[in-house]
């Protein structure tokens, strides 16, 4: 998508054809900042601090910190221990595994002076990839916000959870890919940006990319999602997932499941949007995803920038007090209206996902 | 209630019977200051800037702000600016128009020297009132929360939301009072405190008297409320509210509504709180009542202590963004197992509050 009119992808690599350029989404909204990963443990720590985050983007920081690895070292001592690296850096993602065994089975048969070029080829394929399915999703959902705009006349009002834009993926995004098809097919839309504590994903980033491709947009506390519902100003709800069991249950960042209560209490559809790689076909039930249990230090404080520009951590809680933080949560695919894939639009169900993937289920 | 052991109220008057002491509730928790209001507008300026907050505190600081002007000027000309001064303060809580219109009431037809003795002598007849009543409420609660700990034999967990302790109050709290009342008398409580985005009264004001008292107590971000309950980790939800209508719906602090629901689907128990001035006998439809939208820089900023120990706002949005920030939410009363008030435990519905107070409805 585009920052002030020129087009952007949230992963590149670099004309030297070997190092990856990422934007540091740790330092947005306030700076807009590139850093070049040059080694395994740079895309590590890329996806273990979320500089990079969002299920597609981390598994294309997977991909190409195994190629990285491979650059470096190709042999199968290197190749096994980056994969064993990698896949230590987020235990929820299913997508980090995902991409991670795709390019283990794509070089694990080659030899070793093979295998750098090949897993750059391979990076490079997830990612294009990954930007045409997020498109394909985008197009999608694009024909439900047509079609509710169309009945209704007025603007099409969205209410959307964390990231799930072009940052989270590649390009377009996955909840927010109908979001720019349509306003970019003129179909008017404004979006709910809910904040999404504690790390504020809304706030500094669904924010800051809605502006910069300019999308009308309001930002809401998480705890307004209710209300804004009850009062009659949202129309629909469209999230990105981070993992979908095969049946349907869709485990996204913590807050989804409130946000599903709500929409079902009112009658308003609430849509998963999803690249299907999210999907986990050997689960069928949401309860035995596990639930990334993260640092208290997210609760008890808030980064921001303060008046003078710098960015940095503010306590928010009494120095003692005992948070916990529990990072996603299961929303049941009984509270789900749809799943918005890159193969079409599908009922959260075994049967209707089965019908879409018959090549997967 | 205790901070460290000493008893203390949420405002008191001075040794000079006079001047009114208040703890800064904005400082909390980083520092505990107290102030002092000498004049109607330093009592006017406490509610207005959240100095004191909750329900019944305000209507007792208006109280003392109508008996700071009598101190001043007790003119019938006097007396009326002030009450407009302090009705003007907050539009949603009914507690501070009940507080001024009984104070003008009762001052309205003295004579002019006989009116700043009566209205200190009626502001701490409604402090003592106001702190008989939440014991009332926590005898109540404790019934609750110890039929449930005998039924089960664990801790009681208790959700909360917001701050509904005694620092909103006069003393011992409305939604915290049983929980006080449980842990004094030996039952097992743990009470889940949720953040409560975006003034953080939850973190900042609930997590810090529970501690202060020795009250067992764990800090989450909003957002897991759902997530908490659907994985069988929370007993009740236990909250205040700040008007309640003659049918049982119940006005609180934004994303009361989004927990009620989820107890609702979990076949949780969710409590509101509240002494019966908060009782709106005009009103029977929640949705009548006007919903207050306060400043959008308490979404795009959070309020904290910094590394330097300077409290004061981060940006957590883009500079350009668009916040909306409605501060209530209405839960109707279908939702409400129960109301927990100084008369006893009752349905949220119109029969069941208009027979346990038959002198009102």
């Amino acid at each position: 998508m585009k920052i002030d009119g020129v087009a952007w992808r949230s992963i590149q690599v670099a004309d030297d054809a070997r190092t990856v350029i990422i934007i540091d989404q740790t330092c947005l909204p306030h700076r807009f900042v590139t850093t070049t990963l040059t080694t395994l443990d740079d895309a590590a720590h890329a996806i273990r601090t979320m500089q990079v985050r969002g299920a597609p983007l981390i598994g294309a920081t997977a991909a190409y910190g195994m190629a990285l690895a491979m650059w470096r070292d190709a042999s199968d001592k290197a190749m096994n221990e980056a994969a064993r690296t990698l896949l230590d850096t987020r235990p929820t993602a299913v997508n980090l595994r995902w991409a991670v065994e795709r390019v283990l089975a794509r070089l694990t048969p080659l030899d070793r002076n093979a295998r750098e070029d090949e897993a750059y080829a391979l990076a490079a394929e997830i990612c294009d990839e990954d930007a045409a399915i997020c498109e394909a999703i985008g197009e999608h959902g694009l024909a439900i916000l047509k079609g509710h705009h169309e009945e209704t006349g007025r603007p099409v009002q969205v209410m959307t959870h964390c990231n799930a834009g072009w940052l989270a993926t590649v390009d377009w995004g996955t909840a927010l890919a109908p979001v720019y098809k349509a306003h970019d097919a003129g179909v008017p839309v404004h979006v709910w940006v809910s904040e999404t504590r504690p790390r504020n994903q809304g706030a500094s980033l669904t924010a800051w990319e809605l502006a910069r491709h300019g999308v009308p947009h309001t930002l809401v506390v998480d705890n307004a999602a209710g209300h804004l519902m009850r009062t009659g100003r949202v129309d629909m709800t469209i999230t990105g997932a981070d993992r979908v069991t095969a049946s349907g249950d869709v485990c996204n960042k913590i807050g989804t499941y409130l946000k599903a209560l709500a929409a079902h209490r009112h009658g308003l559809p609430f849509y998963a949007a999803l690249p299907s790689p999210t999907i986990d076909w050997r689960l069928m039930d949401g309860d035995a995803i596990p639930i990334e249990e993260r640092g208290g230090g997210e609760v008890t404080t808030v980064t921001g920038c303060a008046a003078d520009g710098t960015i940095g951590p503010v306590a928010i809680a009494p120095e003692t007090t005992m948070p916990e933080n529990p990072a996603f949560d299961v929303t049941p695919a009984e509270l789900v209206t749809g799943l918005i894939t890159e193969r079409g639009l599908c009922d959260a169900s075994a049967g209707s996902l089965a019908g879409l993937f018959t090549d997967q289920a």
